[in-house]
């Protein structure tokens, strides 16, 4: 008999037919014996239709309000989910972020959660109900309600789950789990049965958007174990957890991430002194504009040539702060690329295992692929390469590490 | 410059354009100086959606959870109106009716107010701001979502007014004011300037839906100089205040209200024995039937006849009950008739006139229509007729009692 909290994303319960699904789900843990605390996102769609609303009176309105608005959408799903369990029986009770006391700081549309108050979700629970939370919003302390930004619902959840010390956060949504890599540009991409934190971190934030950064973050902060889930099929998705170095041997590369998010700049004929990189990304930095992967290449004749990356987005604005920088200390052109896309391979067993690079790299070479730039971290290794060898390298890669083949059998909450 | 609590009901704000024209009619009174507090009801159609939402899973949700489910109505319109007034320079800040402690019990979807904490608010006016409340809705001792039930907008919006000792509480509506009658009825019905709480009472009671009842109730008990207006006409509508007893001659009678939602019931040859009425009214009661007027005739042979209407939707399950009665008792037969409709006279100038009562009977008599049953109050005296002859009624009565011409001229807030 575990303690779950679970969280049930806008698609999960974007019609009364799928909340129906959720709740009957849901009652099948409480009938195993389980204690069981829901969490919650809007039906989707209705988050946009709040914000096209507010969008019809301002185009920029003020962020307090703006809480005020979009709150609404994930407090009408709980009143709906309750009803559902209720209807079967099942005894439940919904509350608003502000009524369970998800205390934030007064960051409206992007405010940080500061403390729980577990007292009343307890009381309810030792009553034998479900308690159904309203994902994605809190109040601050003067009462005003905040947001925790996008997808904030699955901060929510893993936030309760570290307050009521729960046995489990499950997070169901569309994917039944983390794969290897993206099964539509694989075909042998395996679910994971587990992942470690630190890698989920570098899926992540390398492309992977299975999971809110900031709600693997907290999991990881607060020893909170994560799954994820699919909503629609049965199956024990993929637990995040904690390296634990006697259960098992780590994979050397547990997962290959990708994006074609960014656009590379390299600035060239840069004098080779002293705060040279300062007076190049200050600007770029002072503009809002944030870089990703940096190089610096060994000088000659003084001069070093510069190259980083940016959202695709911001490309345009970047070129611009850089052909002033250039002109101003003494540079050469300034050249920019976005047909480029990032390839990385994450995994903790990397801290161990020497080579694992030059097999990334003889991997790529294999295929004819050049390397554009290199980055790498403890538990992971990213290049840039040319966009249209992306889908090539990402499959000769997950060949290279044998990702398709399965590692020792676990068991989980089924 | 004055203290203003002004709400605006589900029409008025129900598109973005509608809440920008509500937002520029406030900015104007604050612009004039005044304190403006303002409750809002659910955009029109959106509490039916929430409901229609709910009911797609069960027909009869639990009340708590259709209090959090369509309490967002109106959250969504503090929030949206708030915006557009901002967005006219004018500083404004929405509240939940928990978010300003609109305190009620716990009866959920028809809760009453018990408390309001104005600090708040009083601090936001202070501050130079528009306050903008959601209408409907409150919280119980334990932080519970409640709601007041249908029209209960006005409701908050008078009570609001009443903590605050506003200067005045003006209900911004679709008509124009309280009239004399129906003008769909009466082509000569005129708007009141002024209309007595009493007299008011008496008119919402017998079916003039210009206001809801409890509203009504609510302002007379706190003394809150109440407004009816229109949101989409300049005018001054119709303030509803206290007897002033030297200020001006009450016309003998104001109005005169109709409906045709009640059904008639006879049984005859009751037993004329101390507690026959108790016998039939109680089962009635029991049955949460709810009884208008009441008439029993003098007996003869020691048998009497008892007559009373209720409201359409309960007659065929009066009659049941009746007839369950009738053979229990050893009373004679049960008569129906669903064809007729009460018409009522309303004045409290009646008090000091005597003889407003034949001069009814008499305008009636001139068009050769018979009254089935009477019944009076102080400042009211209501007949039934035969349905088809309610228009003539209401328009021979309104002649007779000269509402067509205006009292002496008032001033009011423009």
């Amino acid at each position: 008999m575990a303690l779950l909290v679970q969280k049930f994303g806008g698609t999960s319960v974007g019609t009364t037919e799928r909340i129906e699904a959720v709740a009957e789900k849901v009652c099948r843990f409480r009938k195993e014996g389980h204690d069981v605390v829901v969490v919650v996102s809007a039906m989707s769609g209705e988050t946009n239709r709040l914000i096209g609303l507010a969008n019809e009176i301002m185009p920029q309105p003020t962020p307090r309000e703006m809480d005020v608005l979009v709150s609404t959408g994930e407090q009408v799903t709980i009143a709906l989910l309750s009803m559902a369990l209720q209807k079967r029986g099942c005894d439940a009770r919904s509350y608003t972020g502000g009524q369970v006391r998800i205390l934030t700081d007064s960051s409206h549309t992007k405010a940080r959660i500061k403390q729980i108050d577990e007292q009343r979700m307890r009381e309810d629970l030792d009553g034998g109900r479900v308690v159904v939370v309203a994902g994605f919003q809190g109040i601050d302390e003067l009462g005003n309600i905040t947001t925790l930004g996008r997808g904030g619902s699955d901060t929510t959840a893993v936030a309760l789950a570290a307050a009521l010390k729960a046995d489990e956060c499950q997070i169901y949504t569309d994917v039944d789990g983390v794969y290897t890599t993206d099964p539509r540009v694989v075909d042998g991409a395996r679910r994971l049965e587990r992942i470690t934190f630190e890698e989920m971190l570098e899926m992540a934030s390398l492309g992977s958007k299975v999971l809110q950064i900031r709600a693997v973050e907290f999991a990881g902060k607060y020893n909170v174990p994560l799954r994820v889930l699919s909503s629609f099929e049965e199956g024990e998705g993929t637990l995040i957890t904690f390296e634990d170095d006697n259960a098992m041997e780590q994979p050397v590369v547990s997962g290959i991430a990708f994006n074609r998010d960014e656009a590379k700049l390299t600035i060239s004929g840069v004098p080779d002194t002293p705060g040279s990189a300062l007076r190049i990304l200050k600007p770029v930095s002072d503009a809002n504009i944030e870089v990703d992967m940096i190089v610096q290449n060994v000088g000659q004749d003084n001069k070093t040539a510069f190259t980083f990356t940016v959202h695709r987005n911001d490309f345009n604005r970047a070129q611009e702060v850089l052909e002033k920088i250039a002109a101003g200390i003494g540079a050469g052109e300034v050249a920019g690329d976005t047909r480029i896309a990032k390839v990385s391979i994450v995994g903790v067993g990397m801290r161990s295992h020497a080579g694992v690079a030059t097999r990334m790299f003889e991997a790529l070479s294999d295929e004819g692929i050049n390397i554009q730039m290199i980055s790498t971290s403890e538990i992971k290794v990213s290049v840039v390469i040319d966009e249209k060898y992306l889908e090539l390298a990402v499959r000769a890669l997950h060949a290279a590490f044998e990702l398709d083949k399965p590692p020792v059998q676990e068991s989980a909450w089924g």
